[in-house]
């Protein structure tokens, strides 16, 4: 599934597992990692794999931004970096595969973002997550947009202003994961909620999963006007025509 | 209070309680249903009462709509259906009163739907909350509209996606609803918080909880401008003046 | 620091601590007293400072709106208060200081909507919050905006609608604010989660705070618009450079 450097890809029945692999460097978001998570997405999401799990080998799961590869960069050298990542982040929430993130050790700065962007979110008991631009000197702004989605006002402004880490059980507690478990059970716990995330018809999976971000954070008039018409056409879909045949037919569905 | 077919509908002291009353079909929404709930709404809306309960009667709230009547339809057909559906939501969140959902076992889909629209919900220990769609051939995609607005986006993302229930106890901590309780003391929670929520004057009442719903999902900027204007004007009315002299000459105010 | 006829302020070390001193009036916020509080945080917004407390004197923390002072003004005289009042909020949310609240007794109506603009919130077991505007007959409109924004929307139809007291524990559970502690550790507990929050380049969390205020309640591609442009900007500041200096050469950085 193409050449990577820093990452790691795999293919396992319908499941795609992405690996941030520059352990050396924490899985620091350079310019090349991002480029070939964002390639690794793109390629995951045109595949028929019906899951993505995002992990991260060695001792966190990602640092963020790595400031080795930002420190020397212009204003429109940082902007393209945050144009990618921020793509990354997009691309995340576009493909029609449902992706978790699987989550051990520390999620920092854009590593967080990452958790906060899958669309579920599985953490070991030994997780922790932190924004801390707060208590440097280049503050976490984009980081903080997916983050402000998950979690309350007050619980960002925390986690935003003090830089400091929350364990896994705030995380949960907040609504950053949707399950803390075990660190030795962190893969069966992942398999677990994808496998019953990613039942049913992909078709229809695949444009629920993108009518839910394109309604979410509008009014909720402007949010039903997109719903209303997507849920309408998508009724004379053969995937929700067979689902409704099977329901009332009582019988197993056959998805197209 | 009118001749409904699928629906119950009484009046008591101050509140309506309107109940689904299509046990056989599992209280689902059919056109007619929805024809019947959205009038009963809209009159109750027009009477002088100033609590309305939405409960099901049977083992379940409600299974949402009805395949039975959806399957056979056009896209015109389906996109009238959803858009009568939309308005009863609107109604619900735009009568004057208090409306108060009475959950007991599964309300699913657009079930689930109208207990995230009504003002307050109160739920049995038996409830459970489910979007099934993600697990179906017809995603929820409306139902996830105002479920999106209840609880948090890691939290809608695994309803929408897995399909799967979530108990009454899940639905507190994630903000669905505002009360469990055992299953013999639903009547009375509803009736309890249904109280407390309907005292003081009707007219600002009525006024406060459209301006709530207006000011919602906007930017703080946004709401103020709203929220500002009407509470001047608020400020100039009947009630608003008894309310004020009341507490100035610390008497029990008399509303308009 | 200026001469203030209904709050105190004070300045130590890095934190302007301002006090509602009305403790006779509970707090309530007059016109005379919301200029004060407009006033003295305009002049902590100008001044070194890199935390602000808020705080009440007395057995609560304020009342909200003076009826004494609302019950003869027209409509432009309330209006002319209200938008005094907004623009306190705006004001708490725009300085470049980290603002805490110091929430001992009652934070009722716009005393409730002050704990709910400061960027974080400390509380005592005492406290308690309520918008009691929705069992009288001016509902909390304004009130509600920022606290919509801190609770769920279910929860904050409760408090609206019933006008009921919700205790600490709750609101900490709802995130209202970010700690609860026994009454008589309310100075540490804030001491220390503000001076956790204001570490760090002054000038980075400045921009930090005024970015998250701007990005929330968008679309994230809008937030996403807002973020990146100032992230970029950001990051050719000398505080940024440093910051990512200091960490790359493991030293310890110097702010400007």
């Amino acid at each position: 599934m193409g050449e990577y450097e820093h990452i790691l890809v795999k293919r396992e029945n319908d499941t795609v597992t992405i690996t941030m692999n520059r352990a050396a460097r924490r899985n620091s978001l350079s310019e090349e990692h991002l480029r070939e998570l964002h390639a690794a997405f793109q390629a995951a999401g045109q595949s028929d794999a019906t899951g993505i799990v995002l992990a991260g080998a060695g001792p966190v799961f990602s640092a963020g931004h790595d400031f080795g590869d930002v420190a020397a960069r212009d204003l429109e050298g940082v902007r393209s970096l945050l144009r990618l990542c921020t793509d990354l982040m997009h691309t995340i929430q576009s493909v029609p595969q449902v992706v978790i993130a699987r989550v051990h050790g520390l999620a920092t700065a854009a590593g967080c973002q990452l958790v906060a962007s899958c669309d579920l979110a599985v953490a070991a008991e030994s997780a922790g997550f932190a924004l801390p631009g707060g208590k440097g000197g280049w503050f976490c702004h984009t980081p903080a947009v997916p983050v402000a989605r998950a979690v309350g006002r007050k619980r960002l402004m925390e986690l935003a202003l003090t830089g400091d880490p929350i364990d896994a059980a705030t995380a949960l507690d907040w609504g950053l994961v949707n399950r803390v478990v075990p660190d030795e059970q962190l893969d069966e716990a992942v398999a677990e909620l994808l496998g019953r995330a990613t039942r049913g018809s992909r078709a229809s999976k695949a444009l629920g999963k993108t009518t839910l971000y394109a309604q979410l954070d509008r009014p909720e008039a402007d949010a039903y006007a997109i719903a209303v018409e997507v849920m309408a056409a998508a009724s004379q879909t053969p995937d929700a025509r067979e689902g409704m045949a099977a329901f009332l037919e009582k019988r197993k569905p056959n998805w197209g």
